[in-house]
């Protein structure tokens, strides 16, 4: 009956399974046989070579890799809904030593280059104005759309001509390509993408995320940033068996396809009430007071978002007997 | 066959059992049912009213505490050989924005009242120099002392009178008061402390540490800082159902037990090869190269020190089968 | 002809006159007696005890001041167009050390409590989201308004109710005070302003500013900051003579009326090409392209402000002779 | 009558009389025609293609060439006794981000090969150890030896071979110079300096510094960084005209000979009271309470150093007249 967030689901076997298996003796933080396989697993993944950070977050994820995209006295771009801006504590000031984000514009949470163009025109390019170093995206955004290949390498060469670092917060990176289909690599690197932050917390994981760079020798400071932010566990071996265990067998895409089904029979139900198209595991409607208060007084448990508007959010665990009672209650509104 | 560190033990069955049990649907971040268990727990143990913080590091733990008692334009005072000044990559310096550790002397990481009054006393009171906001110690120390509850108190009472913060390492506090079976509360809030890091992991945790504050009021701003460093975990009940699973029929005390049993029997059998008087669960030997090679032979792993000395850290799964065949290794040495 | 930047014109006389006169032996840093007679000196000018920090910028004033009133993990309030949002290169990013700007919206860089409320209001009470710990607004504003006591009183009694702290930046103070004659100590204090960054420098000082804390213990902590960012000049004797020079006599009250009267005579030649009320020392317009090129032919130099928009700023020794000119060119645009 | 340090003396006609000419109308910041001429002026000068930015303080100058040389999570290597670790508040900690510094041993707060090799050697390479990555002297000390160009270029041989950035704190630089007779070429960017602290105040100056970078890229991001701290003065020409000032006709070289005269006079007075050779123009010298009373008796003025032990400074501006005195007060020391 919850659809408040998928950080409510508890971990998927595997990952307990996991979990159990790695609990034995082996090397401290990251020299374990589970943490040394990750370079070589996510480059096989994406189809280059890539290095790999876990982190116990993903505000740490996203903070570790802006870190290594921006300078202390440069800026970010980001959407005005981004996490990174609306719901880390301003977490990016404190990594990122004081620089500062540029926030912008465009529904669903999601960026253009138009909208990035706006922000960068905005700047006079002299020492008394905060330059942008990066530019970062959410996928699925913050408001449940998936970017393309298309859309995003657009961005790419936008952040490449402009000389900006390219980040991308993949939270819910499996609900976005387990609804778009797309080429890992179509949707990541071939499109300019320099870190990844790769979710695995809100899709059965426990407590680990993966941060993907594509640009291997980002990786070496981030090392160290990650000791000296108190994030490099002592028992790695628990973080890396738990993403391991995501890989094999592509549960990260099973998981995410079981949520974004369930949030795809809230869509149909919802017809016309909803605020954005459901492209990932969460769905926005349109509903009065009185009709949130009606759904919510059989037990369904979710988010007042904005006035009118409610967030539901499906979980990799919720079978289509969870969401069923949901859908018929939502379709039956008057 | 391993002594070269106490993160290389697997967590301990209670622990296990209870990340299983925590494996269910619950509120995210620190609204579950486990982490608001925390409070209320840790008072009971200390008989005092605390707030604490489950973190996943000993260094985040030791960093947000040293936050909330030093300001950025502060120092804190703390051995040479302090874990904050040696092993934690500059956190201190990311943490507490800047602000200065200021390093005493003392035998085996140890310090003293004269120690911190040495440092207190060529610090001219102006701006020009760094003011020391506080004082951390390590307890058990990096060299495996343990401070008695009128060694603290000393420190504390000196810390007050001078305005200080009051800070112990805990890393290995279960060792230490297993050692010394001296009350809780007088080796902790009693003798003036104002944070303590409440090390779990290397005594049979998987990745939690408890941060707790005897000054409940130090809490509130620090919850912010957790948030703000990426350490608050999304499914936060794992990290508090092992720290509750510990505290349970004393487990982190048996642990902490068995670990130092099997120290104590290895010092026996050092003899005045040891460095150190053993008090916790490390044993520090002069052996010469030679000898060290001789005690590596049969697969015993272990870490250089220093010139002609080696560590030996003890661990909580290690039974006296396992420790004896050093001991031996170790009195026969010529 | 030039009306840029008030930064362009000399130093005053009075100025130039009180370093000659301080060229002397004295003690090091704020130890000298002009710089012990700061406090004193702006006690009897805002009728009420202030302590007084002398800096060489008007960044650097801002930013201690927004130190003292704002943690690290929290925000300060501010308009869009503050010169600390948009002009000052991140440094309250800085000098804060991560702390977060939130920015508001009104006409003309002025903020009212239903500008801040809008923030306030979005911003949900838990860790997740930085709250604002404080309220910053520039007085004469970056548009050239100026705030009426009850105005400030209603910002100042909005901040109070919710705990911030309230900082004016007054790099035009002088201005503001010039074009209103509100009495100090409404417009200041006694409105709930805290802390005051008094500027000199634009009106006709050379390099020092005043920073003015209302609430004197703030001072404190301010000093090891205004050390610790490299801002204590060495021979501070030289900063302190200027600031004392430009209260003698009203100097600064005197040459902020000149600048004013200067903006005033524009103003009556532009009619109603004025985008804002002309209530200080700056002067904002509509023209066209063609017609700001018309304007420069003759020489009158000025910024492009906007589309369509230019500003012209006036300053303390640029006589009626030196503005007719310029009023005659704009009244005989067509 | 005083010796308690050059920051007490006036600045010198040369100085003030720069102030009065550039007391004009002119552009903002550093764009004015003295500005501009700072990076040609210090080419010349060095014999090489430098870049220069003039900053209000020795601190900020010595900070900004750290943050150049040095990124957050690494460290400077410096003396114990050097400026930015003594007597900045911390401010390496602020400018740094956090950054550590590492301090050596040596008499007369002098570095030698050896003692940074000490404090390299003792770093595990690994990521639980902040790894060096800058070294810093300071020339003259703060005990007054200056190094000679082959003492430097010794430390930049090791700095090169380790990938350290090379800083040179001199905020008595013209003195080193002034006692050695060092090419200026040699005694800097050809052994291996990347940046120095070119010090002016204390050398007849009153309120500028010369932050000169033999590695003209580096200048690109501190042009940045200098305006982040509040740096940046908007009527920068009185800076830049100070310095200028002191550049012509080589009055930076014939003030610290004028300065080093003195203390030479002292000096041989002092005979065996030495506590170091006098190679700048300080002073050490081992007296009893009881002498150090005698010789403040008639007027003199100046520090206790450390337990018998007093510091005696001489300045640009202190004739023979004005040393004598004092010369043979010593002298007649029983």
């Amino acid at each position: 009956m919850r659809f408040f967030s998928d950080n409510a689901a508890p971990a998927c076997p595997q990952v307990i399974a996991a979990i159990a298996a790695a609990n034995t003796l082996d090397t401290a933080y990251d020299g374990d046989r589970w943490s040394q396989q990750l370079d070589g697993r996510f480059s096989d993944l994406f189809g280059t070579q890539v290095r790999v950070l876990w982190t116990p977050s993903g505000t740490s994820a996203n903070c570790l890799a802006l870190a290594a995209l921006c300078q202390p006295h440069g800026a970010v771009i980001c959407h005005r809904d981004a996490h990174i801006n609306m719901d880390e504590a301003g977490a990016p000031g404190f990594y990122l030593l004081g620089a500062k984000l540029l926030l912008g514009e465009g529904p669903g949470a999601k960026l253009t280059p138009p909208a990035v163009e706006d922000i960068l025109g905005a700047i006079r390019p002299d020492v008394h104005q905060v330059q942008a170093h990066a530019l970062s995206i959410t996928n699925a955004t913050e408001y449940g759309l998936s970017y393309t290949p298309d859309e995003v390498a657009a961005l790419g060469d936008l952040a490449k001509s402009r000389g900006l670092g390219f980040h991308m917060d993949g939270a819910r990176f499996a609900n976005a390509v387990a609804h778009s289909g797309a080429d890992l690599a179509d949707l990541t690197w071939r499109a300019g993408v320099d870190a990844l932050s790769f979710g695995f917390v809100k899709n059965g994981g426990m407590g680990a995320e993966a941060l993907v760079f594509f640009k291997p020798e980002l990786a070496d400071a981030s090392l160290y940033r990650r000791k000296r932010a108190g994030l490099l566990a002592s028992k790695g071996r628990y973080l890396a068996a738990q993403i391991l265990a995501m890989l094999d067998d592509d549960v990260w895409l099973t998981n995410a396809r079981a949520a974004n089904a369930g949030a795809a029979m809230l869509a149909r139900a919802a017809g016309d009430r909803l605020v954005y198209p459901v492209e990932a595991n969460e769905v926005f409607l349109r509903v009065t007071p009185d009709e949130a208060a009606s759904l919510r007084a059989p037990g369904f448990d979710f988010y007042d978002w904005a006035p009118g508007e409610v967030r539901l959010v499906t979980s990799w665990d919720q079978q289509e007997a969870a969401i069923k009672p949901l859908a018929d209650a939502i379709a039956a509104l008057p």
